[in-house]
């Protein structure tokens, strides 16, 4: 068995609208040191053993998970043992 | 400058109706080894240099970042010096 972690994040470029609006939330409440928010997803998925996991979690990504066109993302891969 | 970054996820406990859609989606594209998918929020912030980032960073979650109701939440904390 797989737990796999992705995180999803807007591209550097991207606007972040959500992002904006929480950051000046936190000033509202005298956050005042906070300069930048940005707010991505993290996903947790968790796969049944099988080969291929890190092309496979690649092309899910690709395919579904993240809009490639303003969202970048990266994962990390954990093989779980069962006790 | 600090860099926080911020991971809130769902309870065990609680369902998660998008992790569910998402999961649907993966087995139709044949995706049929996922198992489980749980949708949680990932959070970049940039702070300015203070006392008690730590303290302080968890103060923003528990007010405003997560709803400890139904979300947990996790943070690592990073010194960016700048160059």
């Amino acid at each position: 068995m797989f737990k796999v972690k992705v995180y999803i994040t807007l591209r550097e470029s991207v606007l972040d609208p959500q992002g904006s609006a929480v950051r000046s939330s936190l000033h509202a409440l005298s956050y005042n040191e906070v300069q930048e928010v940005r707010i991505g997803k993290y996903l947790e998925l968790t796969l049944e053993k099988n080969e291929n996991v890190d092309a496979r979690v690649k092309e899910m990504c690709e395919k579904l998970l993240a809009n490639t066109v303003i969202e970048d993302y990266r994962y990390e891969i954990e093989e779980v043992v069962p006790s």
